[in-house]
Parts: structure tokens; C-alpha cells; sequence
């Protein structure tokens, strides 16, 4: 990602979730996956105010329950072990047994407190961890050999084809603040919460109950937008380090630069999110879906949500296909209350429909905007104040012939 | 499909909508589409009661609207015509003045009042009916010459790939029932109301509002419990053709063989609604998911179809992996409260899930069962009444190819 400013924000050339003062992060292979790496760690100098946010599943991961514990504890947090392959969950009292041995071993390697580390792991449910591998895994864990943000982004993934990973800087009380991110997504993304892992480490110092209503606030701004497949995971989780080392003042909505924290924060889930999207399971594009004029902003969100999840929109962009009936459709049973005739569609400059109606435009240069490996859908469905942007991808081939055979 | 006995049901071999007394049916090809028949009508020689129920898409189609302003007029309707390739939805005023045509010249051809014809149209979105084709094809229309109830059947069909009919007799006041129907789905399809076109006819004599009731409690268990792709289309109309001609007394809820009708009614529209699930776009196979032991049918409901709607459930069964983390991971998102622990899971007779864990099975045997043209997944979610059945389609390849190129 290109060094750019955004206001106040600067985003940082190969910026990475151990950018932030303090933070250090790596990956190894302890053999989980044949090959890939498939355990990664994030470590602060000192302890840090945590927030999460978790899946909406009833069939949490044994790893969520345990890290919940670690956060209601003492709410800090110094280190995260996260391994991919396993997702450790609907595996039970053992499940359950084999997340706390992972945090313990992992905090005794790291010499802090147990309750001061969280666990989180992704890939196949139903399969319980191989704890001989975590073991050594943990064991072999060298902090100078394995570390390297790379390490900790690849570690993490899955079915993902791409590492993903940010930081930004901006100040706050002269201070220079960084936020860092690293993210995993692919399949069974359909966020509510979240649908993948993200972790997000910032130097800044921030109040515990002002970083988790924050959190809250932006995941249903960012993560809670995109869309893979629909799929809910049993292993969402989105955690946020905060460990003061830039020395700022604390922040919480009454320190007079709140918003600017605020405007960091989301500009990194945002694009760890719209990241996770653009390699969602076979995509080979990302669709970001705006729409204004709702009646209210869960209704906007509601309509943005029901274009961006259609299998029959994903197919037509997949194909280059203008077909705004499918998208016309997924507004119409969205389930937000909208006049037919005041809904305007357009893709990127093109407007397709208007007043309900069908627009005459050029098929041959809506095909060419359709190829582009962004495509922004705009729904203008009223004239009310409700706006929602939500990202997803295009579904194709690739994501069934993943699908049909993940497991084998 | 073969002649069986269901209680007191016969299926009659070859039967279809025009079996009851007194209905006719065909098809033409009036230009609409290439070459394939798009013109499709259902008389009745006898005024018959109707009802109907349409989609919930906000942008209801013009023959929707006109279609219920006929059956709102008088109660009666005598015929219906019907055309593909064209589903006349966000065309605006021209659109309903050219489904008002539709309805007009098809009355005057049949000679019946113009309040007694339904119009019907599927196919593409926000495209004008091409008038010229529909007015010489309703002139050319020839009662003896098209007249043939796979003419109808075939003439509604878009992507799909097989004509569904049916038919059915039991007996009432000692006089032999007749309940006959025909359906087009393919894609689109997650009704609610229903996804598709569906018609029914029958000889029974039946009182107005008796049947409507019946109708909208029988589409909730049959038409809106299946899906191919999760899209709710514009033009979804189930109706239903009451002609009296059997002669049995009125049907009511008071009448003592009441169950027997309404039984003979939903085994119509059930049938009806799988045959559409197993001709979902680019469907190998037929997905029938049973959830027992939910607090309220309306959970049942909601699990039931969070399963069948799932990509990643529709993907592993294509690819006939015994994925079932993507089954129990549906459950848990489906919205119904339930306890984890409590959850079982069975694809066909082999169980894969019990008390939220999984169960060592025989992949193999598994894997053939998944490869069957018929799959049931069975859930046991607790000790609830709540019971439901779904139907829906595996996701393939082929549905990614069509719906990449379906305008092109």
C-alpha cells in the first residue's frame, strides 16, 4: 500500500501490526498444515487494554471462551497465539482443555501472567488440536528466529491467498501514534460480528471501557460489512492491543482528539475488511456495494447486505454482466421499507436505473467497467439520511471448486 | 412419477394440470424467446374460484398487479396466460399497460370477461414485452391445434432444464377429486411468498376464502421452505383454479372431509416445490434438510433454512464431502435459540453430529451416500415440538456458468 494521506492519517509503506511501539510478532510451522506456517503470536513490552468482539455464532470456538476469560480477568492482554488448520471448534471438554493448555504454555514462554494471553485459532471444525504439535511448536517458538510481521499475517491464514496487513500514524497531543493490523479471512465470511480474525495493536493509550465501545462501534461499520458467502464462522474474533507506549494522554470520548483516534481505528478495520473481501474464497474482484437515501442507517445497512450477499449479483459481476435487475431484486426484498419508484442505480459512472426504471446506457462500456478489479455499485433508494457502504466479492468457479472439496 | 398411494392420494401417471375436469392447457411459441415455446395458457370451461398468493419483493411485476386486480374484481377467473423469456418487471407505466393488453386480448380470444383472465410473465427484468409477438401469438393461439399440457409446461420454463407437472385424485362426498398443477423455478429462487410461477387446478368445488387460507398455510410449508440461490424474484405467483366440476358439496373447514382436500393440496404443491429445488440452476441434485426438536416451528423453520441456504452446505454436498462443521455452523447462525450440546446431526442414516461433537463415521460410506440424486440432512436441535422441512439444490459450477452469462 502506497504512503497516502487521509486528513491526519498517515499510512505507512510495509506498516504492520508490529509497527506500534512495543510490539514485536512472528510465525513458525509446527506442523498442523503440511507446510505453511501455522502458528503465529503477537507480543507487547508491556501489558495492554484489550478489546474484542466476537462471532454471533452459538457454536463458539473453545478459543473465544478462553480468551473472553483472559480479557474479563484483568482486562490486559500482553501476547495473542493464533494457529491455523484447526479451529478447535465443536470439540468439547477436550476442545476446551487443549485452549487452556495453549494459553498456558504460551504465556509461560513469554513469561506473563496466563490470563495476560489470548488463543484464537481458524480452519477445520470438528477436529481437535493436535497438542503434540502446539507443544513443540510452542516450545521451539525463538522470539529472535521467527519473528517478523510476515511470518505472524501468513501464519494466520487459511484459505487466503494473500497476506494482510497495515499501519497507519497520526498524532494525538503531539504524540505520534501508530495502529497496526493484520487480518484473515476467505470463506465462511458473513460477519455479525465478524467473520474471520483480525488483530489490531496500537501504542496509544487508551481507557478500557472507551476502546471497547469503539471497537464495538467501527466493527459494525467495517468487519460487520462484508460479506464471503454468507456463512457466519464459529471462530470470528476481533481484538484490539492497546499498550499506552506512545505516552499520549488516555483517551476516551472526552479527550478533545477522541475523533481523530476514532478515524485511525476505523481506517484500519476498514481496510483490513475491504482486504478480507477482496480474497474472499475464488474472488477475483471486490465489490464495494454504497447506498444513501434509506430511511435509517440499519435500513441502508440492510439494503447494502442484501445486494452485496446475492449469489445471482456475484455471478453477474463475476461475469461482466450489467444485470442491475439483480440488483433492482435485492433491493426489493431486502426487507427495508422503500418506494420502487425512487430507486436509482448506477455502476461506478454508469447510471443503469433510474425512478425504478431501466436507464438506456452502453453494455459495452459497462463490461468494461465490470472487469476492473473494483467494482463500486451506488443504490440511491429514497430521500432519506440512512447510508452504508458494505464490501464483498464476486463468486465464481474457483469458490465452488475450493468449496466442494475443503476437507479433502 | 409412478402411481402410488398416499393414504388416500393416487398420483396419476402422466397427470397434469389439465386432468380436473373441465381444464385445458398449452403452449406456442409466439417469438419471445429464440425457438423454445413462450406462450402458455390454462382455461377452464367453468368460472372457477381462485386464489393466489404473490411475492414479498417490493418491486412486484406488472402481471402480478393485474393478476390480483382480476381476482379482486369478482372472485372468479376462467383462464390464465403466461409467457418466458420476458418477466415484464420495472417497466413502469408501459409495463402495466402491456400486461393490461395481455390480459385483454387473451380474454376476448377465450371469450370470457376480461376480469375473469390472470396474466402471468417470467424471464428477464426491466425489459418491454416484445407486444408485436404477444398480440399474434394470442390471434394465432389455437385451442385444438396448441392444446397439450407439456406445451404449457414447457412453455413457462426459463433456465430450466425439465417440464414439472402433476396430478393427483381422492375421493370427497363419495365424487372423485382432481388436483392437477404445473411450476417453473430454476433461479431466483427463495420464496417468500414463493420464487417461481406455480399453478394448480382442480375440479373440487371449494368456497373463496377457504381456499385462499389453505393456499397461504400450504405455500408456507411447500413453496416458501425451498431455495436454489437465496434471491427472491419479482414475478413469483402461485394460483390456484377451483372449478367445481366434480361436484362434490363445498369444501370448508367445516366440511368432515376438509383434511382430506387440504392434504391432496399440499401433496400437490410440495411435489411441485421439489421438483423446482432439484431443477434449481445448475443443480445435480436434490438437498431435503428435516429439523426436529426446535422450541417453535418457526425455529425449525429458521434452521431449516439457514442449512439449505448455506454455500458452503450447498458446495460440500456438490463435491459430496461429509462436511458437516458447515451444517452446524449454520444451525448456530440461524437466529433460533437452541443449546449447542443438544445437537445432532445425521446424513441419512449416518450419524455425523451428537450432543454438539462430532461422531466417528465412515468417510466412504458417507461419501456415496452424498453422491445419491437425493440427500437428506437430518438436525435434531433439542427436545422442542418445532419441526420443519426445507428443500433446496447443490451449488455448482454450472450455476456460477449461467448466471455469469444470463442476459449474454
Amino acid at each position: 500500500m502506497n504512503q497516502m494521506t487521509l486528513e491526519k492519517i498517515n499510512v505507512l509503506m510495509n506498516g504492520n501490526i508490529a509497527t506500534p511501539a512495543g510490539f514485536t510478532a512472528g510465525g513458525l510451522h509446527c506442523g498442523i498444515r503440511k507446510k505453511k506456517l501455522d502458528l503465529g503470536w503477537i507480543y507487547s513490552e508491556k501489558p495492554a487494554t484489550p478489546a474484542g468482539v466476537y462471532t454471533t455464532n452459538l457454536f463458539q470456538a473453545a478459543p473465544l471462551k478462553v480468551t473472553q476469560e483472559s480479557i474479563n480477568t484483568n482486562h490486559l492482554l500482553q501476547g495473542i497465539i493464533v494457529n491455523s488448520g484447526i479451529a478447535n471448534a465443536c470439540t468439547g471438554e477436550q476442545g476446551l482443555a487443549d485452549a487452556y493448555e495453549m494459553r498456558k504454555l504460551f504465556a509461560e514462554k513469554m513469561q506473563i501472567p496466563t490470563h495476560f494471553a489470548a488463543v484464537a485459532s481458524t480452519g477445520l471444525i470438528g477436529e481437535l488440536l493436535p497438542m503434540d504439535a502446539i507443544r513443540n511448536g510452542i516450545t521451539e517458538l525463538d522470539e529472535k528466529k521467527h519473528q517478523q510481521s510476515e511470518r505472524f499475517e501468513n501464519a494466520i491464514l487459511t484459505t487466503d491467498t494473500k497476506e494482510k496487513g497495515i499501519a497507519i500514524q497520526f498524532e494525538i497531543d503531539g504524540k505520534v501514534i501508530t495502529i497496526g493490523g493484520a487480518a484473515k479471512g476467505s470463506g465462511m465470511i458473513h460477519p455479525n460480528m465478524a467473520t474471520m480474525l483480525s488483530f489490531i495493536t496500537t501504542d496509544a493509550d487508551v481507557e478500557d471501557t472507551a476502546l471497547q465501545d469503539a471497537l464495538r462501534q467501527i466493527t459494525n461499520k467495517s468487519f460487520n460489512m462484508i460479506t464471503v458467502d454468507g456463512d457466519t464462522s464459529t471462530n470470528d474474533m476481533v481484538l484490539v492491543l492497546a499498550n499506552g507506549m506512545a505516552e499520549n494522554k488516555t483517551l476516551n470520548p472526552d479527550h478533545p482528539e477522541w475523533d481523530v483516534f476514532l478515524k485511525g481505528l476505523f481506517f484500519v478495520c476498514q481496510s483490513l475488511a475491504k482486504e478480507i473481501a477482496r480474497d474472499g474464497e475464488g474472488a477475483s474482484k471486490l465489490i464495494e456495494v454504497q447506498v444513501k437515501g434509506a430511511e435509517t442507517e440499519e435500513a441502508a445497512r440492510a439494503i447494502s447486505k442484501a445486494i452485496i450477499s446475492s449469489n445471482l449479483v456475484k455471478t453477474a459481476i463475476h461475469g461482466a454482466d450489467a444485470n442491475w435487475g439483480r440488483v433492482i431484486t435485492a433491493i426489493g426484498y431486502s426487507g427495508a421499507n422503500l418506494d420502487p419508484n425512487h430507486v436509482g442505480v448506477a455502476l461506478g459512472s454508469i447510471d443503469v436505473v433510474a425512478n425504478g426504471m431501466p436507464v438506456s446506457f452502453d453494455e459495452g462500456e459497462a463490461k468494461q467497467y465490470l472487469m476492473q478489479d473494483t467494482v463500486t455499485i451506488y443504490a440511491s433508494v429514497g430521500d432519506g439520511e440512512g447510508e452504508a457502504t458494505a464490501w464483498g466479492c464476486d463468486l465464481s468457479y474457483e469458490y465452488v471448486r475450493i468449496n466442494a472439496s475443503y476437507r479433502t
